[in-house]
């Protein structure tokens, strides 16, 4: 397992708006092509590990003046002009998309992990593009960090994270440092569950809040925001090597390692096999308890 | 264009749960593969002209207890049989996911219409399967009904709609009959947008409130409900016959239909051609207004 | 009934910040005390008709670092004297306070209605001081627009609006002309429920999105608001002649014009009264419906 | 300081509705006097040690028929007539209203904590009644839990607590078990800087989730609770000892206690006065930094 820290970013350009990709008048697609070539070029030479195309403008405001097939086609094009061009250059980093679901625009086309990767998959692009999943979007999007997280490495999208934390009650990108560690604890043991990271890394895209006016709180916000990750990590790895966790959610699927379930998802049986077999067997499932309040227990003990 | 009402409903059955088929126990998937055979079975033989499988069950509770890899894997190859024995059968019907972001889960798998879609799209579904759009779960879901209709549209899954309407300021299904006609207008102008409906129609699948006790409160909600619809159906027909709406869009997109955008959107030019033709024509694009306010106050003259 | 307009802020000086009155540092107090009085005599001087002490600031971010007491008294003290100060130099305009829940701080002091009216209990300044209602502050704090101006009148502290309208799927200011005509139709119906406005009037403290460039976009802002203003103040006008809603209010409560249910409200029966009183004559009230779809498409006849 | 647990609440009857003393209809109302008449007896026979009037059914669905005036008034003469009541009988224990924005009603009268302040103030009750405060509604009206606890002792009406928790992502009340150390413990700090609970304590007004189905369940959710609980109260009682956050908010208010500030609080000093001393001295405060994220490191450092 390779977990890189934030320095990696360091290494690795970010932030280059493809968003003009989706506006009306193509010579802003054109203009962002440029740019992005010329950004692309920089980050290659420099040794980058990964390339964000960061977002945060491709969406619209009102559907009054706005064609989404249109705009979804001209991003797809976009993307696939951008891959095109890391694999003729030999770009060895990936290609990240930040997933967000508004601000400043009224709704954006990258909304949540989800969206990024059903739009991967409509213009071919889901092995060629990863996301960089940020606390922040995924709140506002109505979801919480650790399922942006689960969801992108179970669609094999998973990439890079940024660690800006929102505000649970205020329904914009507050930014702040991450500093929750109960939350950060559940976010590492995904990404430990995943397999770690295999490009990018944490990067503190947050800002000291508006009244935090000195260059001390500066360092406050990255030191303390770093020993909260540290802390979170220690939990997380105590939490897998205990085994518990991961061996409680093993055996709550294990029916379906049985000859049976096996088939089915292979694709060999048929929803009449199926229902032959329920009468046959006079199927009648119970249902069994989630657990939910001994397994939060469980990793309080932990945190 | 064909705009089926309400009543077409009749003649679809809807409804029938395939969430149990994300349960971590695999004799709940076979369970419910009986049930839903037995149901499209009996829907096939009564001329039912879609067949919803119904939401609101398919999610999970808390990642310490879930595998969402798995969950996915199992509703993916649920759906894929249910597709097969449709056309083993010779049902002509659509069959429609209904996406709903949670309750009572806290977060379901078939969160939203992009969601779907990238479901759809990971298991091969996407040409199969369409999708019931409900205004109520789309704002729940952080959208605009009409966001999530225009979407179905341009993915390509545009299928039936509920007419639910949830009110703006609770975070629950409230399930209320629409009376919205503004908002109802500009679902309608994206529903003929897209040629109207192929299948389906609208489902008055709602409830008269909690201190509605009589029986003429249903009358009144059905009644008042197909006013407002008949009003928005009028004033969306009105606004797409008028034409300054949807000209205004054309035009506002124009652009695109020249030669070297058409040629990038064919996939004809990379990059490096467009950073070229940047650099040798000084392209410097210049924004141009939205007009969200003129936009509004056009929309209103016909409400 | 008078309605004023929004040219009766021509004459209104307003958003003088008070917010500095809850600063930690009493420099800030000082400081904004002058401040105040300088822009309340210019106010005086050119003949205003009320002075908003906008809000806005005078909020916290951490609890970790604020002392809620202390801030609220500090608050209550700087009302005061502007008060004082209003009585001496015989203004004879409105003091009024701007309700906004959040932004840019995490918590204000003047969350909504019911949070103005509280403070102003606790300092006794309820007779002084009315709030100035805006549609897009109402809905961040989870309230309808027309609940703000209900809860405004029914507490005696209704005094202006401000009409800017918020997005409904977004959680911040975004200051948006208003365009919604049911919507400002209830609102109408509640300000002419409680009598018109005797102070302020509506005003545009809205503005153009991000994406309207132009300066006919500000035109069509103001004019397409006004236009939907019209339309509901004649559909509001309408309502309140035609009388059926008002009735069938007057009528749902119409129990309590009896005589125990007055004396009741007179203070003049006990707990055991009333006890006494159910058990005599075998009390067994039974629910009566609360019509809520059939009163909304009352209301829609008129929109 | 005393702080009495959850035990405490086998000695107080609580959950009484008032809510009906809002309903249109006078005989409910009086129905609900003769009930809590009746319950109020059982609970002083019994030695309850605090009575809480549950809300969460005095509110309302819409507007369209409902008088607020009048529901207010109604829900004023009934606390009345219950505390009178209580002092005749010789109660000695606490009567508690519990906020609540919504659920099952659309807006509810006692919404939050500053809202059934500003309704006791209205009424005169504010010296006789308390809140029971609750996270899960907390978060529901827009606030953190810490900010209802810190504003209830603030206005002197801080009675009990119940320690049931929301999910972040929903909407509606989910009364799961408190498991969120970080967040129990700022609740601590408050609940120690307000000196203790006088009457009251927690109570576990949670149920395990719905997928929790074994009995185990239920004993893992108050086992995990109540250790989480401990963790909170011996990591509060660190911070309040180690005297850093306090001292730094006191630090952080400190100018007040001059002779200036303490007679402008007081209520010794004019407006006029303040403009005149700024002048006089040319005051010019410089903003100082409130220091957030050194005060989050502060605090993760005792969790």
């Amino acid at each position: 397992m390779k977990l890189l820290w934030g320095t990696a970013n360091l290494f690795s350009n970010r932030r280059y708006m493809a968003g003009a990709a989706s506006n009306p008048d193509p010579d802003v697609f054109l203009y962002a092509a440029a740019q992005v070539k010329n950004v692309f070029d920089i980050t290659r030479d420099l040794g980058g590990e990964n390339y964000v195309l960061w977002g945060g403008r491709e969406g619209y405001e009102t559907l009054l003046n706005t064609s989404l097939k249109r705009e979804l086609d001209q991003l797809g094009r976009f993307l696939s002009m951008v891959v095109d061009y890391k694999h003729k250059t030999g770009f060895k980093g990936a290609i990240l998309i930040e997933p967000k679901p508004k601000e400043p625009s009224s709704h954006q086309y990258d909304y949540d992990v989800a969206t990024v990767y059903g739009f991967l998959k409509a213009y071919g692009l889901e092995k060629e593009v990863q996301v960089n999943v940020e606390q922040n979007h995924a709140i506002l999007a109505g979801h919480s960090f650790e399922h942006e997280l689960a969801l992108a490495a179970a669609l094999g999208i998973f990439g890079s994270v940024d660690l800006n934390r929102g505000h649970y009650q205020l329904g914009w990108d507050t930014d702040q440092f991450g500093m929750n560690v109960p939350e950060l604890t559940l976010a590492m043991v995904e990404i430990m569950r995943a397999g770690g990271f295999t490009t990018g890394g944490f990067n503190f895209d947050a800002k000291i809040r508006r009244q935090s006016l000195d260059a001390e709180d500066l360092i406050h916000g990255h030191v303390g925001s770093m020993d909260a990750m540290a802390k979170a990590l220690l939990s997380a790895a105590a939490i897998i090597e205990d085994g518990a966790l991961d061996g409680h959610v093993e055996q709550r699927y294990a029916g379906w390692n049985a000859e049976l379930p096996q088939a089915v998802l292979k694709g060999e049986k048929t929803l009449e096999d199926l229902a032959a077999h329920v009468e046959a067997t006079r199927l009648d499932p119970q249902p069994v308890s989630g657990r939910q309040e001994y397994l939060e227990s469980l990793v309080n003990r932990f945190c």
